[in-house]
Protein backbone atom coordinates (compact mmCIF):
# COMPACT_ATOMS: atom_id res chain seq x y z
CA UNK A 1 0.00 0.00 0.00
CA UNK A 2 1.82 3.41 -0.83
CA UNK A 3 1.72 5.90 1.91
CA UNK A 4 1.19 9.55 1.80
CA UNK A 5 3.36 12.00 0.70
CA UNK A 6 3.21 13.83 3.56
CA UNK A 7 5.17 17.09 2.42
CA UNK A 8 3.09 17.89 -0.19
CA UNK A 9 0.49 19.85 1.94
CA UNK A 10 1.07 22.37 4.77
CA UNK A 11 -0.40 21.05 7.90
CA UNK A 12 -0.32 24.42 9.81
CA UNK A 13 -1.23 24.00 13.41
CA UNK A 14 -2.22 20.30 13.57
CA UNK A 15 0.22 18.35 14.38
CA UNK A 16 0.94 20.55 17.53
CA UNK A 17 -2.62 19.95 18.38
CA UNK A 18 -2.52 17.07 20.88
CA UNK A 19 -5.97 15.16 19.82
CA UNK A 20 -3.93 15.52 16.00
CA UNK A 21 -0.69 13.70 17.51
CA UNK A 22 -2.50 11.42 19.56
CA UNK A 23 -4.78 10.63 16.67
CA UNK A 24 -1.91 10.14 14.15
CA UNK A 25 0.08 8.07 17.03
CA UNK A 26 -2.56 5.72 17.97
CA UNK A 27 -3.86 5.02 14.07
CA UNK A 28 -0.55 4.01 13.29
CA UNK A 29 -0.51 1.64 16.27
CA UNK A 30 -3.27 0.09 15.92
CA UNK A 31 -2.66 -0.25 11.70
CA UNK A 32 0.11 -2.83 12.76
CA UNK A 33 -1.89 -4.54 15.27
CA UNK A 34 -4.63 -5.02 12.61
CA UNK A 35 -2.24 -6.56 9.88
CA UNK A 36 -0.66 -8.42 13.01
CA UNK A 37 -3.81 -10.08 14.58
CA UNK A 38 -5.79 -10.26 10.85
CA UNK A 39 -4.91 -13.90 10.90
CA UNK A 40 -6.45 -14.25 14.35
CA UNK A 41 -9.81 -12.43 13.29
CA UNK A 42 -8.98 -10.11 16.55
CA UNK A 43 -9.02 -6.43 16.36
CA UNK A 44 -7.90 -4.59 19.23
CA UNK A 45 -10.89 -4.15 21.10
CA UNK A 46 -11.44 -7.42 20.63
CA UNK A 47 -8.73 -8.44 22.24
CA UNK A 48 -8.86 -5.89 25.10
CA UNK A 49 -12.61 -7.58 25.84
CA UNK A 50 -11.26 -11.21 25.68
CA UNK A 51 -8.04 -10.53 28.03
CA UNK A 52 -10.68 -8.40 30.44
CA UNK A 53 -12.88 -11.65 30.44
CA UNK A 54 -9.92 -14.04 30.97
CA UNK A 55 -8.27 -11.79 33.68
CA UNK A 56 -11.91 -10.90 35.37
CA UNK A 57 -13.98 -14.68 35.15
CA UNK A 58 -18.02 -14.08 35.85
CA UNK A 59 -17.31 -10.07 35.61
CA UNK A 60 -20.47 -8.45 34.68
CA UNK A 61 -21.16 -6.53 31.44
CA UNK A 62 -21.83 -3.16 32.59
CA UNK A 63 -18.67 -3.49 34.24
CA UNK A 64 -16.38 -4.71 32.05
CA UNK A 65 -17.57 -1.92 29.41
CA UNK A 66 -16.79 0.84 32.29
CA UNK A 67 -13.43 -0.82 32.73
CA UNK A 68 -12.22 -0.65 29.44
CA UNK A 69 -14.08 2.93 29.00
CA UNK A 70 -16.56 1.29 26.19
CA UNK A 71 -20.30 2.65 25.48
CA UNK A 72 -22.43 -0.08 26.96
CA UNK A 73 -23.92 -0.14 23.06
CA UNK A 74 -20.66 -0.57 21.41
CA UNK A 75 -19.93 -3.25 24.28
CA UNK A 76 -23.28 -5.13 23.70
CA UNK A 77 -22.36 -5.47 20.20
CA UNK A 78 -18.49 -6.95 20.46
CA UNK A 79 -19.85 -9.26 23.01
CA UNK A 80 -22.94 -10.21 20.56
CA UNK A 81 -19.94 -10.58 17.94
CA UNK A 82 -17.61 -12.71 20.36
CA UNK A 83 -20.69 -14.81 21.52
CA UNK A 84 -21.37 -15.71 17.44
CA UNK A 85 -18.15 -17.30 17.09
CA UNK A 86 -18.28 -19.02 19.87
CA UNK A 87 -15.36 -17.05 21.50
CA UNK A 88 -17.09 -16.20 24.99
CA UNK A 89 -20.45 -16.20 26.41
CA UNK A 90 -23.00 -14.27 28.55
CA UNK A 91 -23.82 -16.42 31.64
CA UNK A 92 -27.09 -15.17 34.50
CA UNK A 93 -25.01 -13.51 37.03
CA UNK A 94 -25.37 -15.07 40.68
CA UNK A 95 -25.66 -12.03 42.53
CA UNK A 96 -28.04 -10.06 40.32
CA UNK A 97 -30.52 -11.97 37.45
CA UNK A 98 -30.78 -9.12 35.38
CA UNK A 99 -27.05 -8.71 34.32
CA UNK A 100 -24.64 -11.17 32.62
CA UNK A 101 -21.39 -13.04 33.47
CA UNK A 102 -18.94 -13.09 31.41
CA UNK A 103 -16.54 -15.93 30.59
CA UNK A 104 -14.27 -16.87 27.57
CA UNK A 105 -15.36 -20.63 25.96
CA UNK A 106 -12.54 -22.57 26.01
CA UNK A 107 -11.87 -21.77 21.86
CA UNK A 108 -11.50 -18.40 23.24
CA UNK A 109 -9.34 -19.14 25.75
CA UNK A 110 -6.71 -20.74 23.03
CA UNK A 111 -7.32 -18.17 20.96
CA UNK A 112 -6.48 -15.22 23.69
CA UNK A 113 -3.23 -17.86 23.99
CA UNK A 114 -2.07 -17.15 20.78
CA UNK A 115 -3.15 -13.55 20.60
CA UNK A 116 -0.92 -13.48 24.20
CA UNK A 117 2.05 -14.43 22.36
CA UNK A 118 1.37 -12.37 18.98
CA UNK A 119 0.98 -8.90 21.52
CA UNK A 120 4.70 -9.66 22.50
CA UNK A 121 6.52 -8.67 18.87
CA UNK A 122 3.42 -6.30 18.09
CA UNK A 123 4.63 -4.31 21.30
CA UNK A 124 8.18 -4.16 20.38
CA UNK A 125 7.50 -3.32 17.04
CA UNK A 126 5.75 -0.54 18.15
CA UNK A 127 7.94 0.69 20.98
CA UNK A 128 10.82 -0.32 18.55
CA UNK A 129 12.05 4.16 18.41
CA UNK A 130 11.82 4.31 22.30
CA UNK A 131 14.41 3.50 24.48
CA UNK A 132 13.24 1.80 27.98
CA UNK A 133 13.06 5.65 29.89
CA UNK A 134 11.04 7.43 26.83
CA UNK A 135 8.59 4.29 26.70
CA UNK A 136 7.82 4.60 30.37
CA UNK A 137 7.87 8.93 30.21
CA UNK A 138 5.73 8.76 27.29
CA UNK A 139 2.86 5.92 29.16
CA UNK A 140 3.15 8.05 32.43
CA UNK A 141 2.53 11.20 30.01
CA UNK A 142 -0.22 9.24 28.54
CA UNK A 143 -1.89 8.28 31.61
CA UNK A 144 -1.64 11.51 33.10
CA UNK A 145 -3.66 13.41 30.03
CA UNK A 146 -6.49 11.08 30.41
CA UNK A 147 -6.68 11.31 34.25
CA UNK A 148 -6.72 15.21 33.81
CA UNK A 149 -10.11 14.92 31.85
CA UNK A 150 -12.14 12.69 34.06
CA UNK A 151 -15.11 14.20 34.62
CA UNK A 152 -15.24 15.75 38.12
CA UNK A 153 -17.94 13.59 39.68
CA UNK A 154 -15.75 10.43 38.74
CA UNK A 155 -16.19 7.90 41.59
CA UNK A 156 -12.78 6.20 40.12
CA UNK B 1 -22.93 11.52 33.00
CA UNK B 2 -21.41 8.60 35.76
CA UNK B 3 -17.83 8.03 35.07
CA UNK B 4 -16.37 4.03 35.05
CA UNK B 5 -15.21 2.73 38.58
CA UNK B 6 -12.08 1.37 37.16
CA UNK B 7 -10.98 -0.19 39.88
CA UNK B 8 -13.44 -2.73 39.98
CA UNK B 9 -11.89 -4.64 37.58
CA UNK B 10 -7.75 -5.98 37.19
CA UNK B 11 -6.89 -4.65 33.46
CA UNK B 12 -3.96 -6.88 33.38
CA UNK B 13 -1.60 -5.64 30.86
CA UNK B 14 -3.94 -3.85 29.09
CA UNK B 15 -2.33 -0.09 30.64
CA UNK B 16 0.88 -1.13 29.99
CA UNK B 17 0.34 -1.79 25.54
CA UNK B 18 1.23 1.25 23.69
CA UNK B 19 -2.36 1.06 21.64
CA UNK B 20 -4.47 0.64 24.78
CA UNK B 21 -2.66 3.81 26.59
CA UNK B 22 -2.84 5.77 23.13
CA UNK B 23 -6.63 5.31 21.99
CA UNK B 24 -7.43 5.98 26.22
CA UNK B 25 -6.26 9.08 25.63
CA UNK B 26 -7.01 9.94 22.52
CA UNK B 27 -10.42 9.23 23.49
CA UNK B 28 -10.73 11.34 26.01
CA UNK B 29 -9.30 14.43 24.76
CA UNK B 30 -11.49 13.53 21.61
CA UNK B 31 -14.08 13.94 23.77
CA UNK B 32 -13.28 16.98 25.27
CA UNK B 33 -12.99 18.71 21.74
CA UNK B 34 -16.23 16.91 20.63
CA UNK B 35 -18.25 19.11 24.22
CA UNK B 36 -16.46 22.38 23.01
CA UNK B 37 -17.40 21.99 19.12
CA UNK B 38 -20.67 20.98 19.09
CA UNK B 39 -22.35 24.08 19.34
CA UNK B 40 -20.04 25.16 16.41
CA UNK B 41 -21.27 21.21 14.72
CA UNK B 42 -17.96 20.57 13.94
CA UNK B 43 -15.89 17.03 15.12
CA UNK B 44 -12.52 16.48 14.77
CA UNK B 45 -12.06 15.48 11.63
CA UNK B 46 -14.33 18.11 10.20
CA UNK B 47 -12.19 20.24 12.20
CA UNK B 48 -8.72 19.18 9.98
CA UNK B 49 -9.94 18.83 6.80
CA UNK B 50 -11.40 22.74 6.89
CA UNK B 51 -8.06 23.79 8.48
CA UNK B 52 -6.28 21.95 5.88
CA UNK B 53 -8.02 23.39 3.53
CA UNK B 54 -8.20 26.87 4.43
CA UNK B 55 -4.02 26.66 4.33
CA UNK B 56 -4.13 24.86 0.97
CA UNK B 57 -6.57 26.18 -0.99
CA UNK B 58 -7.52 24.39 -4.46
CA UNK B 59 -5.15 21.32 -2.85
CA UNK B 60 -6.50 18.33 -4.53
CA UNK B 61 -8.99 16.42 -2.69
CA UNK B 62 -6.86 13.08 -2.71
CA UNK B 63 -3.52 15.32 -1.66
CA UNK B 64 -5.75 16.14 1.33
CA UNK B 65 -7.15 12.65 2.03
CA UNK B 66 -3.42 11.67 2.14
CA UNK B 67 -2.14 14.79 3.91
CA UNK B 68 -4.33 13.89 6.56
CA UNK B 69 -4.29 10.20 6.62
CA UNK B 70 -7.14 9.57 6.43
CA UNK B 71 -8.68 7.10 3.71
CA UNK B 72 -10.27 8.14 0.46
CA UNK B 73 -13.80 6.79 0.99
CA UNK B 74 -13.76 8.70 4.32
CA UNK B 75 -12.63 11.69 3.41
CA UNK B 76 -15.09 11.56 0.06
CA UNK B 77 -18.08 11.14 2.93
CA UNK B 78 -16.41 14.00 5.29
CA UNK B 79 -15.98 16.60 2.06
CA UNK B 80 -19.64 15.17 0.90
CA UNK B 81 -21.12 16.29 4.15
CA UNK B 82 -18.54 19.98 4.44
CA UNK B 83 -20.60 20.55 1.04
CA UNK B 84 -24.28 19.79 1.93
CA UNK B 85 -23.77 22.40 4.86
CA UNK B 86 -22.27 24.97 2.61
CA UNK B 87 -18.78 24.99 4.30
CA UNK B 88 -16.82 23.80 1.64
CA UNK B 89 -16.45 22.80 -2.50
CA UNK B 90 -15.47 21.09 -4.95
CA UNK B 91 -13.94 22.63 -7.94
CA UNK B 92 -12.58 20.91 -11.01
CA UNK B 93 -8.69 21.33 -10.77
CA UNK B 94 -7.30 23.56 -13.31
CA UNK B 95 -4.07 20.51 -13.49
CA UNK B 96 -6.53 18.08 -13.95
CA UNK B 97 -10.33 17.67 -14.82
CA UNK B 98 -10.95 14.35 -13.10
CA UNK B 99 -9.94 15.61 -9.75
CA UNK B 100 -11.16 18.05 -7.61
CA UNK B 101 -9.93 21.49 -6.06
CA UNK B 102 -11.18 21.62 -2.49
CA UNK B 103 -12.24 25.49 -1.49
CA UNK B 104 -13.56 27.01 1.55
CA UNK B 105 -17.17 28.76 1.21
CA UNK B 106 -17.55 32.20 2.84
CA UNK B 107 -19.48 30.27 5.65
CA UNK B 108 -17.06 27.98 5.95
CA UNK B 109 -13.98 30.20 6.58
CA UNK B 110 -16.13 31.81 8.86
CA UNK B 111 -17.43 28.95 11.17
CA UNK B 112 -13.35 28.02 10.96
CA UNK B 113 -12.67 31.51 12.37
CA UNK B 114 -14.52 30.67 15.78
CA UNK B 115 -13.29 27.48 15.61
CA UNK B 116 -9.75 28.84 15.20
CA UNK B 117 -10.88 30.44 18.60
CA UNK B 118 -12.22 27.94 20.55
CA UNK B 119 -9.05 25.07 20.05
CA UNK B 120 -6.83 27.29 21.82
CA UNK B 121 -8.96 26.86 24.94
CA UNK B 122 -9.43 23.24 24.40
CA UNK B 123 -6.12 22.78 23.72
CA UNK B 124 -5.11 24.04 26.90
CA UNK B 125 -7.49 22.45 28.77
CA UNK B 126 -6.03 18.91 27.43
CA UNK B 127 -2.55 19.62 27.98
CA UNK B 128 -3.37 21.00 31.29
CA UNK B 129 -1.72 18.56 33.50
CA UNK B 130 2.23 19.05 31.42
CA UNK B 131 4.67 21.91 31.92
CA UNK B 132 6.01 23.04 28.44
CA UNK B 133 8.54 20.70 28.37
CA UNK B 134 6.86 17.50 28.94
CA UNK B 135 3.94 18.34 26.17
CA UNK B 136 6.69 19.22 24.33
CA UNK B 137 8.73 15.42 24.53
CA UNK B 138 4.83 13.94 24.78
CA UNK B 139 4.06 15.42 20.65
CA UNK B 140 8.32 14.51 19.72
CA UNK B 141 7.21 10.57 21.16
CA UNK B 142 3.72 10.32 19.50
CA UNK B 143 5.58 11.75 16.16
CA UNK B 144 8.95 9.06 16.64
CA UNK B 145 6.26 6.43 17.28
CA UNK B 146 4.17 7.35 13.95
CA UNK B 147 7.46 7.73 11.54
CA UNK B 148 8.60 4.37 13.12
CA UNK B 149 5.64 2.54 11.94
CA UNK B 150 5.63 4.15 8.38
CA UNK B 151 5.51 1.68 5.56
CA UNK B 152 9.20 1.21 4.04
CA UNK B 153 7.95 1.57 0.65
CA UNK B 154 6.88 5.59 2.28
CA UNK B 155 7.52 8.08 0.02
CA UNK B 156 7.35 10.61 2.77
Amino acid sequence: MKRPTRAKLDLGPLPHLLGYALRRAQIAVFADFIAAFEPLGLRPAQFSVLLLIDINPGCKQSDAADALGIMQPNFVALMDDLERRGLARRAPAQTDRRSHALELTDKGAQLLGKARAAVTAHEARVTQSLDAEEASQLFELLARVERSLQAPDSDS
